[in-house]
């Protein structure tokens, strides 16, 4: 295999297999070349990954040791990404009662979805997470692209149970906004003992469900490692009970009778 | 900019696209390159994902031409992952009452996610498909990975409207095995007239649930284009109303009081 060839399919597989470490000798034998070359390829994969603002090979050193591509998009796609979303979002056509966004043609677009996804995993690159949690059913689609780049599995919680489930651990929690009492079950054998939880969610008022979600991984023993929502209605920041997020646009003066809406980047580009 | 540096950056941009038309034009501007180094190119590349078994470089010839990645996975790969699947599926700690099988993990678990679209991306291939749908909750992150493959954007039926969800369009339907009679939802700005829509779900056993979304499709006035479903239970074969579909998995025995379970290869290898 020639060196152009062996680069197409190294960099397909990398790319395929984000946060995964992967040996020296293990390219080596699937590409049958020598380490040497595949010292050089992975240089320059690294060289051309940080060129196009896709993230970097992290070299792990040692007998154990290898590649890992961590996807850390650049401050450059990031910003022009949020951006084009805020001018998106800010259509009046989008107002709902009660100051709600309709978002689903962005949560139903895989491409809106997976760079979504690329924005989180690179804000939240250097924390140490080992599952996204999420409520259904909005959220599901972020929580999915975030793991994906992550690496980890993906838990969601429902707020009813099913046959399919299993046995489960219950809470009840206050929505924040509407102060309302609700359910919210997570299965049993979804999470272990003392796991990192990365919980992602599509939108966020006062940020009840979201403090649901912390609640029932106290009952799970595990615990919060990092909180990331699309959406965040600014107006609600004084009853906020959620501080420490990220998220990607906030949503200011949305006035469902005046037909008014602005939508401003949130605190994500900070974090990257 | 290098051939080598090139290929990686071209192999990563088109991996990025599936079933995107891009331009011969396009390439030579964005890496500053003649378009007859940009042909050579393509077809290193056209030949290595074919030699990976990831699919090929389709040509669209003429002044509006260009190339697309169509994701086609080799019988080889699928074979190998529908197997491996299988032997994850048949595990007597999987049964749950009523002959439902726990596959929360399976499907919590983006890789195994991802390579479950990519299989039904290469079925439906050589069909021409404007959305994906599926029911909530379990068959989401499925519809997901089979869009971004397909480039198509997805739908989600609910059994409860949401408010931010803005008017729907409702029908009731007979589940197939319980006969209960149940409702389902779909947002009305969510499909257009005429649509062809590819039905996604993670379980199948009478039918009745996939059957209820060839109905609401039929208030679309859209039509159904294919009908995938990961795992079916091959006992209710003669109770089904659903036929023509495509499973990655048929289960067969499950007895969750004996404690026995067959996973077999469903007829989505017969497709590829």
């Amino acid at each position: 295999m020639k060196r152009s060839e062996r680069l197409v399919a190294m960099t397909h597989f990398i790319l395929d297999r984000p946060r995964e470490l992967i040996s020296l000798p293990y390219f080596s034998s699937k590409y049958e070349a020598a380490k040497s070359s595949i010292s050089e390829d992975l240089g320059i994969i690294h060289k051309m990954f940080q060129h196009e603002g896709i993230g970097y090979l992290e070299t792990v050193p040692g007998a154990a040791g290898g590649v890992k591509y961590i996807p850390a998009y650049s401050k450059t796609y990031s910003d022009s990404f949020v951006h084009q979303l805020c001018e998106r979002l800010e259509d009046p056509e989008r107002l709902l009662p009660g100051g709600y966004l309709f978002m689903s043609d962005i949560l139903g677009d895989p491409e809106a979805t997976r760079n979504i996804g690329r924005l989180f995993a690179s804000a939240f690159s250097n924390r140490e997470i080992d599952a996204i949690m999420t409520v259904a059913t909005k959220g599901i689609p972020l929580a999915y692209a975030v793991a994906s780049y992550l690496n980890a599995p993906v838990v969601i919680a429902r707020r009813d149970p099913k046959v399919t489930e299993g046995s489960t651990v219950s809470i009840n929690y206050v929505s924040g906004s509407t102060r309302k009492i609700q359910t919210m079950v997570l299965t049993k054998r979804s999470l272990k003992k003392g796991a990192k939880v990365c919980i992602i969610d599509d939108f966020m008022k006062a940020g009840g469900t979201i403090n649901g979600m912390s609640n029932l991984l106290k009952e799970f023993e595990a615990e919060v490692a990092g909180i990331g929502v699309l959406a965040e209605a600014e107006d609600e920041e004084e009853e906020r009970v959620v501080q420490d997020y990220i998220s990607l646009v906030q949503i200011v003066n949305a006035d469902d009778r005046r037909g008014t809406i602005e939508v401003r980047p949130g605190n994500l580009i900070d974090h990257i």
